[in-house]
């Protein structure tokens, strides 16, 4: 035997992971936008082209559709921190407990906390106390009080012999506890990743919040080369991506990159690059400053593809394009009118209505998926896992969680091909048409019909949100049920915003039932209630809602009247 | 040919390294300490165990220098980074211009700015101006104003397959430059390394500087985990490294590991794990302080050592114990009285006096060094980059810069070998023999009366530091020669410490003369100035100064009554 046949055979034996798959093992590529919502780019996820798909300069997001799947019925939760920790542990949110968003530092429940300052807020005045959630996030171990041990995703990966990288936004728990380092949770390379769910400036003038005056804890971590330069965050980490993406393309190795972008978050703030251009087509600050924060996610995008072609790469790269919440749509700084900015979604991040949960989601898988396909089998942030897993040929493995989700790796192959094929017969004349393609359980291993449940069991803000505080919703099919849990009170609420999906005018008090009920198939706004109408369905859903949730033991608000939880929604029937 | 044959070819091909010699290559540990002293742990470099060596508790280094050679006689730069840079480029700091501490901010220099404030103080009271040194550091690239641009060792380490990994403390270039990240220096992972010189603070409790009260530019990256405990900062730079290594350990690459203490350097706080025990001896609060520091760095290099025999990979990992300058002499904080602190040694940080830049340096090859040999053949910090390149294997490469340093794989293999024969046959009687054995340059491959050459053409502090500012020296063999500039003007200072290596009392005026000699081998204190006794080793070493310091057109303050540089010191003949 020759020496260089002996060292191959040590350096093979050296690898976890069966030999016989790893040249085909792909690169992954999991590309997370942050705040993003389904209207946010050029892609037409809907029927239509809606008016916010004229908005943005998203070239790269197109490109990538055409290589890849779009799937119209993508969810999230409503809030970060539960679509990241869902991401990592393959979770529904409900059924780890953690349905908000995550502190800066532990033990610090942020519902109606006014924010990440550490400041425990009971809110006394809410009809409504805490549930008792998992503020403390996800952890890769046991012994952390309100939190979930989980076998997270990377480690996963890194264990069948991924080189695994994060850069970017990590926020799957606070500071104090291991869940807040990348390292942690199975990363071989950590960019930036910290305890922070937001960056205290995307500027690279403002050293990305590192400056005296500035600094609030959420400063972004490893870009001081950057410091006082023009380069927009989006951009440094892109850049930073690409440099450590170097070392496993040379030496074969596959890798995951999650590509956790702090863009498309408060604050809003100008990419240089492109803020004039929507200035000069008529936009106002705010608008534009969040246009170019849009088409700054969209040029690292496209960097990174150029470079996978660049390196040869690209044919054995999947890349996945998602966000982790709707658009922000109470947040003056975006500018426009609030409630709206998710049009025709209803609502925005921190909501159970579409607008807080529908996101984007491209996926290309090179040799599987057919480019340009619609795919409206609905998916969720847990399905990931199991997803990414099987792309990078893990079969057999152990976690400390039982996973939720379920791989939709076939759905994308052979749904694109069924897809494919009725497009070839003319069945699909409209893109309307396209979305309502129903792909059957028997060709892509997934239900058409399976429940997409959201949570979001507390009041995100000091201000009563009544759009989007304690609220839950199940989707199946077409049809969609909201719990409106503050309305067993028998609450009204003000409006205070312009949605159109509000039947009251600005300024009017607006009684809600417990129970709404939408069809969104003839209704993606959400404005039209049916629930009085449709008694049978709404019966359905409220059990499909309350039997998941009861299943899963979801945290739900308690009345401080009577000391009570909040009846689950079945129980109201 | 059947499959897992055929793919570990396909492995192995990927490798840029000539496959060969893969397995044979060792992993290499580089561990550094910040301002630490000669004296400052249990390690007796010098002819006999001084007090120094016996106040501080450090096991593991001892350990190591059982089980690898110690080296008495070796030298950083009397300031960070010039030793820092010195060692990613394998040049002389006076030959990168790189003479004195690098900035937090870009175009920023820092003599006599009284810290790293980023204020520019031309210090307008000296008789010498400012020379135009290189304040922007190393760069891997060209075009930064007043840096270097080199080939950084890690580069050629990751490219010849290494993974290169980078913990704790950088400061090769100010923020607002590539020099700042590791990632553009060649490693492949990051933890901690930033433009900072030094930490806001070492304990969790304060989140490393990482608070609203404390934050100043400094605070240490990526360690938000640790926020709020107890952790040292010594400890979790450990665990995190050691995180880093699990992946290169289990797939059987070869790593290099930059394990980089912000520790002993200032703040001087304590490591409660050990702060009382060294109270209960009799130190006051700020010794204490400090020997806790030694010992959390000693802890570390144990957890290591520890972790390396647990994983079966200590006897294939190469470990470099050292320090990049002097322990500090003129910092309350450390207790104790000035200018005292590396007694025997004279002076201390900043100083070309051997407190300033004579360093502990041990350094374990497995089956090349013998365990507890002493050797006293000098090194300097650009002698790294070659020996460690040496030690991996690289055999062939090509810099950008000219690389001034000398591999001492040689001298440590051969050289242990030579003084264990020594010790064998009964010829090294005490320790002081054994320092003083000269290993010839037929054995080692070293020439042993090579000179070591030092150069600090600055003011570190706005206050005048009489044994500090404005020297260079020169070693060879057992005679040194140290210019001091600033006395060509005449000049007198007031005595303001009590080290013993000064003739005259506190608070008394010295005049120096602008040359002194000593013979390190009688007066390591370098307390007895034999330069108007010996003028013509004098005049040899001052040639031999001036002609290396020419050679490398290293950088000169200017005299501001005539406009012209200070003189090369030959010139003064």
């Amino acid at each position: 035997m020759r020496p260089a046949t002996k060292l191959a055979l040590t350096a093979a034996a050296a690898l976890p992971l069966a030999a016989g798959c790893r040249e085909q093992r792909p690169n992954i590529i999991f590309f997370l936008i942050d705040d993003n919502g389904w209207t946010d780019s050029q892609v037409a996820y809907g029927d239509e082209v809606y008016p916010y798909n004229l908005r943005y300069d998203t070239p790269n997001m197109l490109r990538l559709s055409q290589k890849g799947v779009i799937m119209t019925s993508a969810y999230a939760c409503p809030l970060s921190t539960p679509t990241r920790t869902a991401l990592m542990s393959g979770m529904h949110a409900a059924h780890e407990r953690i349905t908000t968003y995550g502190a800066l530092t532990k033990d610090t429940p942020t519902d109606a906390a006014g924010g990440t300052t550490g400041i425990i807020n009971d809110n006394p005045d809410d009809p409504f106390a805490r549930s008792d959630w998992n503020w403390n996030g996800i952890q890769p171990c046991e012994g952390i009080d309100h939190s979930v041990a989980v076998t997270p995703l990377p480690a996963l990966l890194r264990d069948a012999g991924y080189q695994t990288i994060h850069v970017g936004k990590a926020h799957w728990a606070p500071g104090g506890t291991p869940g807040a380092s990348p390292y942690n949770m199975g990363f071989n390379v950590n960019v930036a990743g910290s305890n922070a769910g937001y960056p205290r400036s995307h500027l690279g003038e403002d050293n990305y919040g590192n400056t005296k005056e500035l600094w609030q804890g959420n400063a972004v971590m490893n870009l001081s080369e950057y410091y006082g330069s023009p380069t927009f965050l989006s951009d440094a980490l892109t850049r930073e991506a690409i440099k450590t993406l170097e070392d496993p393309v040379r030496t074969g190795r596959p890798f995951f990159l999650y590509m956790s972008h702090y863009a498309t978050h408060t604050p809003i703030q100008p990419d240089a690059r492109f803020y004039q251009k929507y200035r000069d087509r008529g936009m106002d600050d705010g608008q534009a400053k969040y246009a170019s924060m849009c088409e700054s996610c969209d040029a690292s995008l496209g960097a990174l593809m150029d470079w996978l072609e660049a390196k040869g790469v690209a044919d054995n790269t999947v890349i996945i394009l998602y966000a982790d919440n709707g658009g922000h749509s109470i947040d003056a700084r975006k500018g426009g009118v609030p409630h709206t900015q998710n049009a025709p979604l209803r609502e925005g991040k921190g909501s159970c209505y579409e607008g807080g949960i529908r996101e984007p989601l491209l996926v290309y898988v090179p040799g599987k998926t057919i480019g340009g396909m619609r795919i409206n089998t609905p998916v969720g942030p847990e399905d990931f896992f199991p997803t990414i897993l099987e792309m990078a040929g893990v079969e057999s493995y152990s976690t400390k969680q039982k996973v939720d989700g379920q791989s939709f790796l076939k759905l994308i192959a052979e749904g694109s091909k069924f897809a494919s094929s009725a497009l070839k017969r003319g069945e699909l004349p409209t893109q309307k048409d396209a979305n309502r393609l129903v792909i059957p359980a028997s060709i892509s291993g997934m239900d058409p019909m399976r429940p997409i449940i959201s949570h979001m069991p507390h009041q995100w803000r000091i201000e009563d949100q009544p759009d989007i505080d304690f609220m839950s919703s199940v989707r199946s099919g077409d049809w969609k049920l909201i719990y409106r849990m503050h309305n067993i009170m028998g609450m009204e609420f003000i409006r205070t915003g312009a949605s159109k999906a509000y039947a009251a005018a600005p300024g009017e008090a607006v009684s809600c039932g417990v129970f709404e009920l939408y069809n969104l198939a003839d209704d993606i706004s959400e404005s039209h209630d049916l629930a009085a109408s449709e008694p049978d369905k709404v019966a359905a859903l409220a059990k499909m809602l309350g039997g998941r949730l009861r299943e899963w033991d979801a945290n739900m608000p308690v009345v401080r009247s009577t000391g009570r939880r909040v009846p689950w929604p079945d129980e109201l029937l």
